[in-house]
């Protein structure tokens, strides 16, 4: 058999946005978070090349949101520049403009358009970003941006996020060797669609811009898109995906053989993604899977699975370690998803508590166990059809309540 | 002017369900509560009576939610019968026959038809209940009822409720007096449409069933059908109206002229059982109002007040005494409702922190000393039209965490 027609194998290869070909990156500090903590990152494609980007849904847009998504109307860009400390939201006229002197800024570093650079805020919303600071460093963070730079790049997006979130994988298809990577950052506000979620996926594959879009599209619908932490929707989520082909080869469009490869890396990467980011949520102390079988529909399984997943109830019980099924059918029940509870099936990490809407007996001290672990699933079969859904959450915890009780100061 | 043309007096008389001329309750110790606290509480109307009641929406519905549709059907009833400790939800066809049991055992005692009697359980979902000891216990409380007796009905149905709440209005319409009184219990998974609600509200007005139906359907639309407390909707929601007619005179149907009075206390009697859900939400430690204004319909309205009220990173702020405004405009961006962004305002506790979607500088200690307070106000302006809604809620604090992360134990 030809390798081109062999399903590749993905190798996680470690690092971030810089592990394929050609890409640079960087993390530095400029001054919006306190003692010298990495604040601004950059990701540099090398040159202006294919890409693509998803945005909130949320109807109060940051600036950044709002001029990177003219800046990416044309599938193309060079760049991504991100600030970490400031949302940039809620900012007016002065926002806006605050964005296009930080692309602006980059643009006469980089000695590209300002159009290819791609703009992104994270931290506090309403607050005048001091762009000055943001002006005044970039210089530094181009000349500081290399291929060893993904983990600066990676910490300088942080806001209550625990860890930097990296992945990388590799894949050799029809003699190429392609590779896709990407940060990301949570903590809070996450769902949907993607959560105040900034992601930078990067690949040296040489998709086509139509490519690029239709690649990550498909990949944020099943990864960042089923990922909730409390419910809430960012103003500033964007993923950016810059694709610039120094893998070499023929242009990959949406109909080439290798597209699907391509794609389904992205998608890896995206899920690796996804799964640190609902570990990572804020105050969590576990990552909860959440998969609805047996649904009537996609969007009742949907509907069902993240009923399940943003209930506070369902979620301080997981915290407690308590296996409170009563509550999984309650937000189940409330969820709209079409069933009926005669036909209800719930599993907490594989061991059955209700069959046939009542209560399974079942040993309290194996699943207390399995429920101490730091990932539980919940499994429910509506027993209403064949749909399935899998939304990753976490626990809510006495440090979400202290992390988000004093936010601001 | 004769006195039947004008608008009443509506005096706070005190007491709860047995206010009103004819009512009788009880509350007593059943064995479902531990260290004899009272679990088991009864209304009784005196004779069967006109009556409505509205219940959950969820569709996991427990079997005295199944059982009490039925019973209600006719548009009668005499007398409600209420456990605490065990919600009979999710327990399948022995959780019906143990509810009609229930209903069998009182209608027994009182000489009365089964089918006049509504049955409620409140407390913990998927677990048997132990209906021997309700059926033990019925005779006691139905010897125990008394026109004195509201107060331990009232104590007799709480869960994690840390006060009973109860309220009695009554005013002079035409010659005649009239009473209006309810009794509820809260205190999570409140929302919509109710709560993990039961309330059990009584009149002497002779109010006809159609009447009874009318006037408890606009008064849950905007006292109970607007409170939330963790966005979750609980199996067991009832809130049933009883009216004996002991306050004589023709039947009130929805047409005569004493109807809008009564429908108007019953709403006054809801709405402030509706404030002490809202003020003693689990872990609660404020009421909080927030009334969006300027919505372009009244579904946008809810939509957006809801969202706000709903919104973890809101609540958690208002518990840290955090005037973020930012997540006030977060959800009401999520919310779906209908606005631009730079037409939006935001106050806390009467104080303006945004306008036009942008930050107004404000005074943050006076703004801290007015979050601090034990009831908060946010309003929330969409410049897109005159449609206004008023939701109640609760901060998210440590305590829900506690509560809910050990519940069944």
């Amino acid at each position: 058999m030809p390798s081109g027609h062999s399903v590749p194998v993905f190798e996680d290869v470690g690092g971030g946005v810089t592990a394929p070909t050609g890409f640079s990156a960087s993390g530095v500090h400029c001054g919006l978070k306190p003692e010298g903590r990495l604040d601004l990152a950059l990701v540099d494609a090398g040159d202006r090349v294919p890409a693509a980007a998803v945005f909130t849904i949320n109807r109060v847009a940051a600036a950044p949101v709002v001029v990177s998504r003219r800046h990416i109307a044309d599938g193309h860009a060079r760049a991504v520049v991100i600030n970490a400390g400031n949302a940039n939201a809620c900012t007016g006229e002065p926002g806006e403009s605050a964005a296009i002197a930080t692309a602006r800024a980059l643009a006469s570093t980089l000695a590209c358009d300002p159009g290819d650079v791609i703009v992104c805020s994270t931290g506090v919303i309403g607050v005048p970003l001091p762009v000055d600071l943001i002006v005044a460093a970039v210089p530094s963070a181009a000349r500081a941006a290399t291929r060893s730079g993904a983990g600066d790049a990676a910490a300088a997006i942080m806001t209550t996020d625990t860890f930097a979130k990296q992945a990388a994988v590799a894949f050799t298809y029809d003699g190429a060797r392609y590779t896709v990577a990407g940060m990301a950052k949570g903590s809070g506000m996450i769902r949907p669609d993607m959560a105040t979620m900034l992601g930078v996926l990067t690949t040296d594959a040489p998709l086509t811009s139509s490519a690029c879009d239709a690649a990550l599209r498909a990949a944020t619908t099943t990864t960042f898109n089923r990922v909730t932490v409390d419910g809430d929707t960012s103003t500033n989520d964007t993923v950016v995906l810059l694709a610039n082909g120094a893998a070499g080869g023929e242009p990959i469009g949406p109909d080439a053989p290798a597209f699907a490869h391509v794609a389904e890396a992205l998608r890896i990467v995206s899920e690796r993604l996804a799964r640190m980011l609902a570990r990572d949520g804020e105050g969590a102390t576990k990552l909860v899977t959440v998969t609805v079988t047996g649904a009537s529909t996609e969007a009742d399984a949907e509907l069902a699975a993240f009923a399940i997943a943003d209930s506070p109830l369902v979620k301080t019980a997981l915290f407690g370690g308590d296996a409170n099924w009563g509550r999984v059918a309650m937000a189940a029940g409330k969820s709209g998803a079409a069933f009926d509870q005669s036909a209800l099936a719930i599993r907490f990490a594989g061991i059955e508590v209700c069959s046939k809407g009542t209560a399974v007996p079942f040993d309290e001290e194996e699943a207390a166990a399995a429920l101490a672990a730091d990932e539980v699933s919940i499994a429910v079969d509506l027993g209403a059809g064949s749909a399935a859904v899998t939304v990753l959450t976490c626990d809510l915890s006495y440090d979400y309540v202290r992390i988000n009780g004093d936010y601001r100061s």
